[in-house]
């Protein structure tokens, strides 16, 4: 199967899940898996799944349920996360240094190998074996090492203008922690991961339904 | 126009950006927003975004664009963002001291009353005015104050184990910033904000578009 349409952001999202939970039952020994069984695993449903995946050619034998090492490979390789990726981290305060120490990174492919700030009390300071830099020399750094992928974890205030300098410099992924809307160029993705819009998100669903839905 | 059908997750999602930009363009002073000019501000299309308010009623005239304070209005009523809400953080690491710093939850109306820790080295200490408490009198808390959103900020091994806790205790919305996917009932709405699958998913997008298509 040889699919010609792009593959939905929603469905792209949940891809990493998948992975997660086939890793889990990989190492817990099993060697096939359901639909059903997957639906369970990952808060989805056994539709869905089937759908997701059919964007990406057929894994599943009928009856059989899909052999999880082909499945977490295809994935994997969907999702490009059989590479290693070099990740500048823009911004040393609270936040920042929750990412830097965070460990989950590196053994999922992903080398936080470089902080910038531009406040001269964080430059020179070191969170996990990694120096803080000035902000100033991140673009030479970005061209030279080839970075493609940066986090911001800067104010909202400063988030555009680190955003226009990362991506003058060559990054094409972004994560963004900080609460505003980036402007990027067409072939510059950005994930937004700001916890104040997930809050708003989730108190949607705290309303009773029918007064969620009552609308003039 | 009274809409009978479920809002599905994804328009949700977008409905905070739309008003975080709303919020900018009515302290910028502006009165009235074309669909085209909301979608500029937010990295959407103007399509997506008559498609979205759609669900939930007619807000725009022919024309003459949205009404600014009507629109937003109407989106934080939907959102349930006109109420405060309090918020329990779970785990007093370096992820859960940085998000119990950041001060961008009150001004949002989510006051982080709350911090709770099974560390003793950490129970005690104090976290812009609030002491981790331990963990063990955290269910008695959400009870009595009928604490309804929870943040988890705990490792992946320990966080099933506490959402069960919350969700037995009363919670109904858990964001969940432990790379985990949490099983929990129906009637409780989980977001997952895990780094590590939002820069997987990412990554997708660095592959060159015909690469990351071609299946066998």
């Amino acid at each position: 199967m040889e699919p010609d349409i792009s593959i939905p952001d929603v469905v792209i999202k949940r891809l990493p899940i998948y992975a997660r939970a086939l890793t889990a039952m990989l190492d817990a020994g099993s060697e096939t898996v359901s639909s059903k069984e997957l639906a369970l695993a990952t808060g989805s449903t056994a539709a869905q799944i089937r759908r997701d995946l059919s964007y990406f050619g057929e894994f599943g034998k009928q009856g059989k349920g899909y052999n999880i090492p082909h499945l977490l490979d295809a994935i994997r390789d969907i999702l490009n996360i059989n590479e290693r990726y070099r990740v500048v981290v823009v911004g040393a305060g609270p936040l920042g240094q929750a990412i830097a120490r965070y460990g989950g990174f590196s053994e999922h492919g992903f080398q936080l190998s470089w902080v910038y700030d531009h406040n001269p009390e964080r430059i020179g300071t070191t969170l996990n074996d990694v120096v803080v830099e000035d902000v100033a020399t991140m673009p030479e750094r970005i061209r030279a090492m080839q970075v493609r992928v940066a986090i911001i974890a800067v104010p909202a205030s400063a988030a555009q203008e680190v955003a226009d300098t990362l991506v003058e410099s060559g990054v094409k992924a972004i994560l963004n922690y900080a609460p505003a809307v980036l402007r990027v160029s067409s072939d510059v993705r950005v994930y937004d991961i700001d916890p104040v819009s997930a809050l708003q998100a989730l108190t949607y669903y705290l309303a009773p339904a029918p007064s969620r839905l009552r609308r003039t």
